[in-house]
This record gives structure tokens, C-alpha cells and sequence, in this order.
């Protein structure tokens, strides 16, 4: 009798222990877009795209379209959670040549420690729209600030994210990125991200962890050629600098003539916000192909003469980036002679923030 | 009657030109295996594989299947053609969520100027097994060097290389790699090229590049676990210095009963052989998560034991480094925390090279 109640008590006491183990162990989820966004131009109908459609409508067929990917967004977070899942569900199947699955429909895990974002791990990409991905387990539980980067090269139709159940998720108290302050970002492929190996790896994300300010990407990958519905859009982005770096794009003729009345225009409606220029980058299969090196050659001339224009004209808050200071000299910063893998985006990042941070401390 | 002889002259004239002109942009393909391989470990049955199948008779099931995987393998050929063109056959279609398809299974390719290998431009991958690309065009039509690598995750079946017509290609009468010369390096994913953006990336083309020697790539990904056929194989491999990257696979205990017989047996055939060992490089995400953490800790102090016993017993050209001295320390080097990018295998290949080279000043 007394052997058979110790018997039940253990049972129960086992069943209990489980219960418990089971109710840490398992997972709730939590919607991204109750928490905050950051890298956002302006509020837009659906959330993790990049320009409201209706702000859209002017702008080519093609940076619409492209607009609805959700490069540069990311979610900010403070969870004491031990582990972080995501189930994250993708408009569409993407396959580059050129980039990882992760990097264009991935998820891409920071946390905010000693004052500076440390890389945590990502959510990785199976075959398939539907992804749910454990992203990192096994951490203390200590309360801590997270952000977690949406795909380059792909959009997000949902996403969760899950904790320990006994955990707590929030916005967080004290964001390391000031949304206050932004840089904005104009430009192409290379903008856009393509071909960090994840999302945190595209120079704009390098660029916000790196000053804390909240960085725009509006980059359109092959699409960035300076038409006046950009410019207008442009200009009404609240921005404290605005980098253009998109050169590569354009034919040399577009270049000569749009990139004058669109950088004019948007000094006039923004005079006072620092206008960063950058040069295309020098194709490195631009040194064996000489149509391609002429081409490339004939583009950073062309941005160069609106440059001297502008400055001639008294345009004192524009700042200019040339090509061979921007990716080293090694020729191996690209995968593919034209888009920069990590290695490059790591040189240009050092190039043009130096840059970023002269025309911020010249506009104070 | 003079008019319309003037017409037939002329129209045959421009018959002629077009024919020319046809006949320099036509293409004529040559099969690679006419040409020279390099980062060939031995002669195997089937070319563009790395082990030959008897030799791997007695390797582990996951060894013998990478083993036909041509990571390393470089075609060297020399050519004044205009263009340069492939078309190559895939044994089979890959997914592999932290590589781009150029990696896994498209073609990288180097020329050789003033002394130096330099990036030309990438022989991209479509879905599908069959590929046909333009890799470059509009050169000059001297006479230069081309080192084309091969697949890093996908094997090749069959590989042509498409040259102008009018051009010539050849093996090179000077070849710039000299496959008498040769560093062969046993590893991990990490040494077979996960995750490099291109082939010419993964660290084991780095330093064959850099140091002009041939570069004998036995990665072999989640498998490098130092099992004795392997210690075999190796030892039979003709080296002047043998590098030994393979303890991110294997648990601390794998390590600790293995390492030493494994590293015994292949220094007791080969003393003359220098051999350095590397440490795994600290996982990014065992920073967060404590057990990968404790697992890597205890992985490497298996390998530092193996080490202090192998200098005791008075083995001298054995040479060590150490983990924090492989890819910097802002933790941006990979992927996913376990994968080198462009920018890890960069760094890894600076801190690994130094040694090689000391290892194989003091063999002479």
C-alpha cells in the first residue's frame, strides 16, 4: 500500500515534470508586425513591402515591382526567449544564379550586445514558399534586443515569430536603431543587396548597424535609372542624408540626361539634406570585355560632368564617391565581375561611410 | 553591262564579308579533357572526379559520394580567342540553401597577367542539368592564360569549352600553376567551398593562386572525420605539405580517439612531409547558442592535446593554428555561423598562407 502510494506520487510528480518541460520547451508565436519595423521609407498599404502602391503608381513597371521586395526591413525585438523560431511565408519561388536562397527569401538574426549588433544566426530557406525555421537555441535568458532582416530579393506575405512559451516578446524600450535619424539610399542591384550571402551583408544594413541610424534601401535591382517619378518620390522621404548610387543602370546617354534634373530636383524641394553621389563600381568583367569597360568608363563621365555642374552652380552639400576608391583593387570583390559578395560590400561600406558621416557633421 | 558586273562583284564581296564575319563569331568547341588539369589529386577513372573509385573503396559512404564532386579542379588552357563560351553537363541538379548556383555548380574563370591570377567572369548556371554560356567577349586577341575552376558542390559529366572559330587553344606552354609543386588540404565544407560565392573563392584556389603551387582540394563536406582509409589515401597523395582542416566535423571524442593514429600514421609515411593543423574556426552562432559553443571549445582542445603530444614525442614539422587567428573577430566572416563567405575564406586564407609558407621554407 505505502509502495503503491510513493508509486502514484512519483507518477504524478514524472507527469508533472514533463508538463513543465513540455510548457518551456514548446513555442508560441508572436505576429512580426506587432513589433516594430525599421528601414521603412513611409507607412505603405501592405507592410513589408517598400513604397505604397499608390505612391507607386508614376514609377516604371519594374521598380514596382520590385518595391514589393523587403530589402532593408527589418524587425526589431526584446525577448528573453532561450531559443527564436520563424515561419515566414514568400509571395513566390525565387532562383538567382547569382545569390543564396537565404539571402533572397531568408531571414537574417542580429543582437544588439556591448553597444554594438552581433551577427546571431539566420532563417534559412527550404524549397518552397511555406518556412519555418528554428534560428538559434540553447541562449541564457537574459532580456535582450534583437533584428531580425527580411529577404533581399523576395517579399514576405507573413511572418512569426516564435519564442519559449514562457518567454516574454516586445517592442523594444531603448531601440539601438534611432528611426529619428535616417539615411536613404538610392540605387541598384547592388543597393538592393545582391549578392550579400544574407540579408544583414548588403551595405545598407552594414551602413545602420554601423551608425544606428535607420537606413532606407530603395534599391531596384536593374532598375534604378533616374526617372522624375523618383526624384518626386525621393524628396518626400524624410532623410538627413540621401546616397545615390545608381550609375549602374543607366546607359551612359540616360545618365547625361536625367541625372542632373533629377539630383537638381531633389536638392530644391530638400536643400538642406547632403546629397551622397556614387559612382558605379568598375565592372571587373569590364577589364577583359572592352564594350563593357567603355560603357562603365563613359557612365562614371557622365555622372561626373553633373556632379562639376551642380558644384559649379553653388551646390555646396553634394559629396562624390569615385569608382577606385570603392571595392579594392584585387578584382575579387564580385561574384560575377558586376554584383559584390560579402568581401565587397564590406569594402564599400568602409568607403562610403566615411563619407555619410563628413556630410551628417557638415549639415549640423 | 559594266554596272551589273560592278553589282556581282560587289554582292559577292559582301557575300564573302558576312561569311568572314560568320566564320569569326561562329564557335568551335574543344572537350576540357583535352586540355590540362590541375588540382588533381592522382589519375581517377572518371576525370573531374577527385578519388578514384577503387582507391575509395574503403572510405566512408558520404566520402566516396563527394569525392566525385569537383571542387578544386581547374581546367588551364591558353587561347588568343575574342570570346570564351562553355557548355557543360551536370550529373544532377543542386539545392543547397547557403550557396549560390554559380558556386555549386557553375564555372569560375581566372586569366594569368603580369605575374598575377585575375578574375575574368563566371560561367553562370541556368535550372536545369544542361548548361551553354558565354563566359566572355569583346577581349583583345593576344595570346593569354586561363585557368577555368570547376563545380565546388555538383560534379561534371562532360565539359567543352567554345572558343572563336579563327582562334586557337592549347595547353599552356608555360602553365602558370606547377603541378610538381603541391599543397594537398584534407577538410571540411569549409575547405571544399561552402560557402564561396564563385569556385576561384573557396580558400583552397586562394592559395593555390597566390602561391603558384598546385592545390589538391579533399574537402569533403560534414565528413572529414579522420578515419584511417582517409590517413591512407593521404599518405599516398604526392605533397609538399599537407594541410589538415577536418575538425569541425568530428565530435571532441571522434577527435581525441582519432586525431593522433590518424595524424601518427600519415607523419610515420611521410616525415619529410610537413603538415600544418588548423583548429575549426569558432562556429559564429556557438557564441549564442552554448551548447554549439561548448562543443566547438571542446572540439578544438582535442585537437591542441593531439598536437602537444605529437611535438613531444619530437615531431617538428608539425605546425598549429589556432582558431582566433582564422577570420577575424567581427563576426561578419560567415553565412549561417558555419559556412566562410568570400570575406571569411579571405581571411582564413591570409592567416593560413603565412604558415604554409613558413612550413615549406623549413622543409627545404
Amino acid at each position: 500500500m505505502k509502495y503503491s502510494v510513493v508509486k502514484i506520487i512519483c507518477c504524478s510528480l514524472l507527469v508533472l515534470a514533463a508538463r513543465l518541460s513540455y510548457s518551456q520547451d514548446s513555442i508560441k508565436y508572436v505576429d512580426a508586425a506587432t513589433l516594430m519595423l525599421i528601414g521603412k521609407a513611409k507607412i505603405t498599404d501592405s507592410i513589408y513591402q517598400r513604397i505604397d502602391s499608390m505612391e507607386a503608381k508614376d514609377m516604371p513597371q519594374a521598380v514596382k515591382g520590385l518595391a514589393k521586395q523587403s530589402a532593408g526591413i527589418a524587425i526589431l525585438f526584446e525577448t528573453n526567449s532561450r531559443s527564436i523560431r520563424a515561419k515566414w511565408s514568400l509571395p513566390k519561388e525565387v532562383y538567382l544564379h547569382n545569390m543564396t536562397p537565404d539571402a533572397h527569401s531568408g531571414l537574417d538574426l542580429y543582437c544588439y550586445k556591448a553597444g554594438k549588433w552581433q551577427f546571431v544566426s539566420i532563417g534559412r530557406v527550404a524549397p518552397g514558399i511555406s518556412q519555418n525555421q528554428l534560428i538559434v537555441q540553447n541562449m541564457d535568458n537574459t532580456v535582450k534586443q534583437f533584428m531580425l532582416y527580411l529577404p533581399l530579393y523576395n517579399g514576405i506575405s507573413q511572418l512569426q515569430i516564435g519564442i519559449q512559451n514562457t518567454a516574454t516578446i516586445n517592442k523594444p524600450a531603448q531601440p539601438a536603431i534611432n528611426i529619428a535619424k535616417r539615411i536613404v539610399v538610392y540605387g541598384s542591384s547592388v543597393v538592393q543587396g545582391a549578392s550579400a550571402s544574407r540579408a544583414g551583408m548588403a551595405y545598407p544594413a552594414m551602413l545602420q548597424r554601423r551608425t544606428g541610424y535607420d537606413v532606407i534601401n530603395l534599391g531596384f535591382s536593374g532598375s534604378a535609372k533616374m526617372e522624375m517619378p523618383l526624384a518626386k518620390y525621393l524628396a518626400t522621404v524624410p532623410a538627413d542624408c540621401y546616397v545615390l548610387d545608381c550609375i549602374p543602370n543607366p546607359s551612359p546617354e540616360e545618365i547625361s540626361e536625367r541625372s542632373y534634373p533629377f539630383i537638381k530636383y531633389l536638392h530644391e524641394q530638400q536643400p538642406a539634406i547632403p546629397i551622397v553621389m556614387v559612382e558605379t563600381i568598375f565592372r571587373q568583367n569590364g577589364l577583359w570585355d572592352q564594350q563593357v569597360g567603355n560603357t562603365v568608363k563613359r557612365q562614371n563621365e557622365a555622372i561626373r560632368k553633373t556632379y562639376e555642374r551642380l558644384r559649379k552652380e553653388g551646390v555646396k552639400n553634394i559629396y562624390y564617391l569615385e569608382s577606385d576608391k570603392l571595392i579594392g583593387d584585387d578584382h575579387e570583390a564580385t561574384i560575377d565581375g558586376i554584383h559584390l559578395t560579402d568581401l565587397g560590400f564590406t569594402r564599400i561600406a568602409d568607403a562610403i561611410l566615411p563619407v555619410i558621416k563628413k556630410a551628417l557633421a557638415e549639415k549640423k
